[in-house]
């Protein structure tokens, strides 16, 4: 079967000298690195040694250098890097399609907020964020950045499922699902901290203030100052609405990333959801103090919400990745949609055929969302020393053919279910579309009598 | 197997009273019939005799009036009208990401063009059309409105696949890979309609005006004089770009509406695709004229063409279908991608997050496509004594899950690949995700071939 064939007994290739890895996966149609130069090579190869790439490159070259304990033979696939998601809200996959086509403010107050304070608690977490990972693993995605309560049954669906993930314990000064007194938050995130799952590379823990409009700048501060302490992703949802921001300029004359900088909060491991409503001079002090902007695009389509000046990030230098936001605004988890989405909305709405092309967007749903979260060093591209994160795609459909340009049609062309294998640290996690560490039954099955009693407030 | 288990043993049912028919498939978790209402059934049914819907509604209704000689369990499916697309050149296919990312004016007469001019032939339209055939069948897509040269070689491609098909000859004032004089393209459209094949009541001849912009106002007139002779759709661009409006106001001093208008081209057997930069006065000439409008939202965002005022041409009641265009410009033939794009564009665009909801959207894929195609009469809902053209969509996948309303996830988080099941004139075409009247991997190896020139071209 292409794809899973063992065929270690290629004729060409000797045994002696080379060096012996876990898997060797060669002859792919197109390997798409997605390192600085955006390199495509035809007839490309990966060796896989433990967690982290050992060797990329043509697979003439590869094959002289390694023997994988798995060879497989890609003839029919191209090889990626696996997508970075820097935006969900995992659990709300329980509240998919539960309100759509209103505005915001109606859509949370009376649609979602209920929703989360009458059901959520830690099962609904925990099966809720598996359902996000099994879709997002099955998509492509290997890294996702999450933010939620309960976070800590959202670590465990991610240490189950295989996938790598920032997990973000969720903190506003109102009452939220797992902590009705917000006078106690600050214990809250302390144990939330304590209790992370250790001596797991593959996720991280992180804290996510819900906004400036419902934390205090003193919040703002001490779970920044709890970040800093830790080294771990500080996240916020930022200048989302035009009236958000009218709202604080009234309040504290200034414009949100204007206010986020006097409070000390903007670095490189601050990464700011939405970010829409950013004015030319709030840009520059973004991409000085190198904090990153998720572009959730298909949620800011649907809520209304408006344009982020993505053309005007990338050229000002601000880090740029690409979230899917929660399944409640999307509605769903594939990345493939918000590449062509990205790259469609800015054409027209700057009126620039131009603006984002291809390679730019494929980037930002790559290596831009390995910056923005602080992990570039380990994911993002295919390149030597690496973490193994990566997705086989399945060439050979009728919407895939031709090829003239392998990025072109990552982002074009593609969908979630054209992936066929997945990586996540050297470990495969999809299989043929199916994932591997879970059972696909079961998590429906738990997810359909969770959000049985939902269903009827509608 | 779900979707494939005769059992018409069931113990409930007695055969006696019961009118055979050839399929019987029931027991759907939905059935969204798209009819005037936007009625959806849970546990529904359809009984389908020759090309007929004989039965449409809930199970145990159905299952009284009718026995199968197939009888389908639904159970874990959704079913729903096949999906109408309004506009395409499916020949296209074979251009599928040649060239992105650029201004229109490079795009056409830089890349596509020349393309055209040395590549197009009968071959390649024949095996283009089939491939765009086989990627929209997989897509849920029953009927598509073709334009494009060689149309003879669409028709038979559309004959041999099975789907349901408008089949437009293209014309204009230049030279064509058809028809190298301009002065003889009467009679190519002539021998087109002599020749196109009768007694297939699955296929209709139409003529293509490519646009005003490279047809004179004396070839638009005959070539709708041939249509009205021949009651068949006449099919024009209209106001795509800004800069052909301005053009033509300064050539006749008239928006592109009025000035057809005037020609006496507009009626309801008029299809107009893209209408971007129509003003409120054209849009109540093309209600009054009950002319309808193809929304090719992908292709006008990517080639940064405009927002079409969609909102106000359904307030104002135009008819509006929704049309892929072809893959050079989109770069896939997806209209699940389309309306999720529709219903998210036009909130963001229009500032209005209830703008285009679900159903509306819905609507132009299936009804709205329909009644531009002027084939509402028989297709577009399922209800009885409609044609049997509709798709199964397997809901066992995360991210579909869960479900509160069917119209919502038919929009906002299904795609192509969840189609499993498809039938035309009540039969089957599309097997568990597999065209049944053409080979896939035929297909895709010929296209291969034909397009490897022009690769090498890039």
């Amino acid at each position: 079967m292409r794809g899973n064939s063992h065929d270690s007994s290629h004729p060409e290739v000797k045994d002696q000298g080379r060096r012996t890895v876990d898997w060797l996966l060669h002859s792919a149609d197109w390997l798409v690195t997605c390192n600085d130069h955006m390199i495509c090579l035809r007839d490309g190869a990966v060796a896989i040694e433990k967690d982290t790439l050992a060797g990329v490159g043509p697979s003439e070259k590869i094959r002289q250098q390694f023997a994988g304990l798995q060879e497989w033979d890609m003839t029919g696939f191209l090889l990626a890097p696996g997508l970075v998601n820097t935006h969900v809200h995992g659990a709300m996959s329980c509240f998919r399609g539960l309100a759509d086509d209103l505005a915001l403010d109606q859509w949370l107050f009376e649609a979602i907020f209920p929703a989360e304070a009458n059901h959520v608690n830690e099962e609904l977490v925990y099966w809720g964020t598996l359902l996000s990972i099994a879709e997002m693993l099955k998509n492509g995605i290997t890294t996702f950045c999450d933010g939620y309560f309960f976070e800590e049954a959202a670590a465990q669906a991610a240490l189950q499922s295989g996938a790598r993930a920032v997990l973000g314990q969720g903190i506003l000064d109102f009452p939220a699902p797992d902590q009705q007194d917000p006078g106690r938050s600050r214990q809250r995130a302390e144990a939330f901290l304590k209790n992370f799952p250790h001596g797991h590379d593959r996720i991280r823990p992180s804290l996510f203030c819900h906004a400036p409009y419902t934390c205090s700048a003193e919040t703002l501060q001490w779970v920044k100052g709890l970040c800093r302490e830790e080294e771990i992703l500080f996240q916020i949802h930022l200048s989302e609405t035009r009236q958000e921001v009218l709202q604080l300029r009234k309040k504290h004359g200034l414009w949100p990333v204007e206010y986020l900088d006097t409070l000390g909060i903007l670095d490189g491991l601050t990464l700011c959801a939405h970010g829409i409503w950013v004015n030319p001079e709030e840009s520059q002090l973004l991409a000085q103090r190198e904090t990153g902007i998720a572009h959730n695009v298909g949620s800011n389509m649907k809520l209304a919400a408006g344009v982020a000046p993505i053309p005007r990030f990338l050229s000002e230098g601000v880090k740029v990745g690409l979230g899917t936001d929660g399944c409640a605004s999307n509605n769903d988890l594939d990345l493939f949609g918000e590449m062509d989405l990205t790259a469609k909305l800015h054409k027209v709405y700057w009126k620039d055929p131009e603006a984002c092309p291809a390679s730019h967007v494929l980037k930002m749903a790559t290596t831009g969302g390995a910056q923005v979260l602080g992990w570039s060093s380990h994911i993002g591209s295919l390149e030597v020393s690496k973490k193994a994160d990566l997705m086989a795609l399945d060439l050979n459909s009728p919407h895939l053919v031709p090829l003239y340009d392998p990025v072109s049609h990552l982002v074009y062309s593609a969908r979630g279910s054209d992936v066929c294998h997945v990586w996540v640290d050297g470990r495969q996690v999809v299989s043929h579309g199916r994932i591997l560490n879970c059972r696909e039954e079961e998590i429906i099955g738990r997810i359909k009598k969770i959000t049985q009693k939902l269903g009827s407030l509608q």
